[in-house]
């Protein structure tokens, strides 16, 4: 049972990073806010204070929660009557594993963006702290909280492909093809500087996505990798456009696509998954829309509206209107909300409840990881594990 | 100026139906909390006073914000240092009037779902009461609020499509394709009933939101309308399809289908507005693109990547991330509290701030009057004002 | 038993029309050959002598099988040994009734270009003479010659859609947005001529095909009409946009529209049936796929490969090669072949066997009548037949 | 110039293979047939006599002009006077080498089916008998006969594209997810029998087209592959699934994917290029759109309608008006009897005039053995050339 049992009213929720012109931070409010499960009330907006306090100011914390920094706000939380008792970490890459591993440690739930560190050493060493914590890591693979993406996960699990032959993701934009990280774009400063972002580009920025949104649906992970990467726009640091080979221990076999330098995406994410008896095809731009085809019987168009329990769980109107990024994203918040309650009392979540952690981080680094050794060596097949 | 000037933080807002199992209700308050733009503070939830308690105490009013009628609340509210500065009223068509008046008349600022009113009487009464109020009055036609309809509407009224010829609108469900009024669902049962909906069935319910989105979009509203109504479930006492022909003051010719009995159709809201110089496409499930074909060039696929000042003045989220039917109703809320916001310092509201008024809730009645008499007249033109 | 009872080969064909700068002969030629089964060998090509020389020289036409007028060509063909079996008369809508009844009474097989006539008193003219003849009077509304369009009427007879209820039928074009009928256009030029194309524009040239195709497809025609119609473009002397609602005898409600005035339509003629029981959506752009839902279930994407017998009875190719718009076209030259070799030996056509005719033919002309007639009177709902 | 010099009417042509239950034979004949520009006049259309002469008598050929074996026919009918001047080669890929080399000797041109040849080694010989020939040699690599695919490959020519960057390209199949071959489909047996089809499966039967197409429209051909390949079918022989990584030698990167395993999957091939400054997209199963964008720009969505030169010079019907396969295939055709003509008169082909030849047929032939080499060493990256 945690200091919180038997509290009423949205969780108390902190954030670290998500400052002015951040992107990924306003996300996260959002999706807190959405649902009504999450208040935020307290902040380490920003490694500048003058901006760490406007922002508080903008976003109406009172100042008080508003800190300096993340140790700062962890150490005096944690000792509050009302205290946080969650985070979400939106910072760049290279600034996720200290906060975390420190809101961990006192016991504060995290809700970290992704990747979930910058090299493999920080996410084998975050992953032990996780698993020795009280307190739960969420990860914001935020495509695995798409309703559709759900579904597909259940019909796959309930055998709808029958052995697994074939997988096809990409994640594909066009934001990067051309020099912008020279010419003001914060966004795309961090995304291609080493320091920030770790040894991948695009395969940390979206290639995790793509490769969790795969094992996160087929209920497989690749075993090894053969990659080949590239940095198109001269000067660029870290590749932009990834591509790799994968195998699976079943047999099956598949190929990751990423880049960020494809004219005509903008954020084009879609999963094929192929078995003996069967096909799934999804695309984050329509991601209301499932096409399920059963070898040798027509494609179906399906939606929430013929999905089954796991494709409507988390469902707030009715199929026809469309669900988008945002509820996707707040669809892990009122996961990480229903496994906070549970935590307080010290139950297990609801049956059902779903969503990724730091397993899915430690993959998703080591992922990169090994797509940058295999590419160093002409594509040699790597092990991802 | 009003009594709130110079507040801060969010607008308080009540709400006049919206209890357990009402759907609409539930869209209005994730629009309204979506931005952090308003707090619902008050709530007259049911017309059964236990029902109303029960649904105050699961959204967390306080006990004594929870009201047993919207009278109550109204003269109340109005009295109270803290008390709404807005409601949304959410109740079925016949329950709109009564309290948009009482909150009118008290300088509370109205946020009404749609239809405004279930007869053409109580439309022209209202419309009078609103234009004597101080108080805003904002008409929830949410698929206005789409920034691929408000730039649609930008390039129209920027010379796009030259001199209008054709308008197809269409709005198509299936969900009342058999007489599940009959079967227990809530929503079937007012939305079937004629004291509770008015004259239109789906023509209401439906047909107003796309004659709305029609003129919205084009600029242009029709003067005339040829109509043919049917109610295909057997013992249905509403219209379930309609389908009317509509003449253009300026020439322009149209059609309008709205249908809740065609199977296939979710939610399928379309609107095709062709001129001289070009066409325009747009579809409510997939609602992040706009097709713009200049006549003789080749279709542009055009997203919020794409988009002008219009499209891209509410957006949350980049181009790629699908913001989807609440963002869309959310923006109604955004731009109502702007409108609110400048109200209390008796300005203006911003500059581009648009939402649907009692202009369109009276333009709306009387269509669905004018289609219900024309029908009934072997589908004789009968004027739109 | 007719004179060429027992023949091998290819059906030996005239041409009425289809000289140089036609389009629609060069069609019909193409859909002739493609599989074989006629021969083209004679021609009355062009009114003008010397055109009707050149493009049958162009043809490879021997010289004394290129006649100076139809007359000729039919009184000649009819006594040669080697004569025509069958003509393809593709000539503006005028120029139809007088060759084909020439044709008809020499017992010689008619492929007609559709509309059947200019003019509802030709048409009940030819259908009488067809009648009487023992010659086949093929009507080519080739959208009819496509295999979904074939499995959605098979379908549809087979009950998919349970009681008809809605019927929505468009045929939009661009290519008449401006006056090209006065830029040296030859096929606008008749197609907006009176005196040529009847009294219809949009109506007869297209309209006719989808008023065709929903009653092809639906298995029911409707019993009354209520249009208005427009022509857009100054001094078009025809309707170049027309809407109309329809009425079924059987309680189904319907509306057409056709436009040849819609910037960013080529040829979109598309087709939507609902019933008690589902739903069909076919579009002549992508001709390959049928969507077919049933109520309650998960829209099916059909295409050849999930077809039944009707809807792969005559394809060439495997599903997922496209078969287009000549193939459909070639579908009515493959069954007329199968009638006329059938119709050699006094028998039935083969089981299956299946062309619009001359029922086809007065029904369009009627209804391009009807339309004109409601929409001079305001939309008087009006008799089809 | 040829002894055919100045001859009118259709080119004579023969066929090798193409008997009962043949698949691409009859694609063909239709596509030689669909124009007008062949004439289909001898035959040794199967490899069992009895075979060879029902099918020849079901096609109308002469019974002098069926043979048994096609060097017999090579033989005599150079001796005709009116002796084919083409021969269609459409036998198994193992039986290509044999008469293509015994027709090019001769001085008849050669439509042969692809890939060229079983064998890298037989593809080198042919190619140099081709280079010695005055014969052409037209390999029917059919989608490269799309209009649209001759408009993007002139729009990458012209630059839009910029540098190239990366190449997708695929093609995908269901067909063979089961063991077909085991269960008496002819066409499934001789692609699966290395002894057959050579040292690919879907790399050979459909890896060469998405290889070709790719090379054809981007204008380069990558240096390198490292390819991973599997039969997913038990008992299979061949591949039934392929991947493979492309290096450019410009530095452009890409990535290939065939397979006959992928439900819901009939025929689709697409290809998408991108380049510095934009991206181009295209789909076989609808090959009348392209999907053409501007960094920074919304992507155009064209067709005939908007297509240049490139991609209207081999149209035979207005844009709106589906093309499909078929016409594709017979564009072919058309190309090789404008250059069959003209070489008649020792003059080079028309300006324009576009097919694959002998080096696409060797580039393919190399890439399937490259693949398989590549694979067979854990993906070595192994040269094209």
């Amino acid at each position: 049972m945690s200091r919180f049992a038997g509290r009423a009213g949205p969780i108390r929720l902190g954030m670290v990073g998500g400052g002015k012109d951040a992107f990924i931070g306003a996300v996260h409010r959002i999706a807190a806010r959405m649902d009504g499960e999450f208040e935020l009330v307290a902040g380490a907006l920003s490694s500048t204070p003058e901006r760490a306090r406007e922002s508080g100011a903008a976003l109406g914390l009172a100042p008080d929660r508003v800190y300096d920094d993340f140790e700062a706000m962890a150490t005096r939380e944690a000792r509050l009557e009302d205290g946080i008792e969650a985070v979400a970490i939106v910072t760049p890459n290279h600034l996720h594993f200290a906060p975390a591993r420190a809101f961990l440690r006192r016991g504060i739930h995290v809700i970290c963006d992704k990747p979930m560190t910058a090299t493999g050493a920080e996410a084998g060493t975050l992953a032990a702290e996780a698993d020795s914590s009280d307190a739960l890591f969420v990860l914001t693979h935020n495509y695995s909280g798409y309703p559709m993406i759900r579904e597909a996960r259940a019909m796959v699990a309930d055998g709808f492909l029958g052995r697994l032959r074939g997988v096809q993701v990409e994640y594909v934009q066009d934001w990067l093809a051309t020099a912008v990280e020279e010419t003001g774009s914060k966004q795309a400063e961090w995304r291609t500087d080493p320091a920030r972002s770790g040894a991948g580009g695009a395969l940390g920025d979206i290639g995790t996505h793509a490769f969790q949104l795969a094992a996160f649906v087929s209920g497989e992970a690749p075993s090894e990798v053969s990659a080949e990467i590239a940095s198109f726009v001269p000067g660029r640091r870290l590749d932009d456009d990834a591509r790799a080979l994968l195998r699976y221990a079943s047999g099956a076999r598949g190929a990751l696509w990423c880049s960020q330098v494809a004219p005509g995406n903008e954020n084009r994410l879609t999963l094929r998954l192929y078995g003996e008896a069967g096909g799934l095809e999804w695309s984050q731009e329509t991601p209301e829309r499932l096409t399920a085809t059963r070898l040798g019987e027509a494609p179906r168009l399906m939606t929430r509206a013929t999905a089954g329990a796991a494709g409507t769980r988390l469902q707030r109107i009715p199929p026809g209107h469309p669900e988008g990024y945002l509820e996707a994203f707040a669809n892990l918040y009122v996961e990480a909300a229903a496994a906070i309650r549970a935590a307080r009392e010290g139950a297990a979540p609801p049956a059902g409840t779903l969503f990724p952690d730091v397993a899915d981080g430690l993959a998703g680094v080591r992922f990169v990881e090994a797509c940058v050794a295999s590419a160093a060596q002409g594509g040699r097949w790597t092990a991802l594990s």
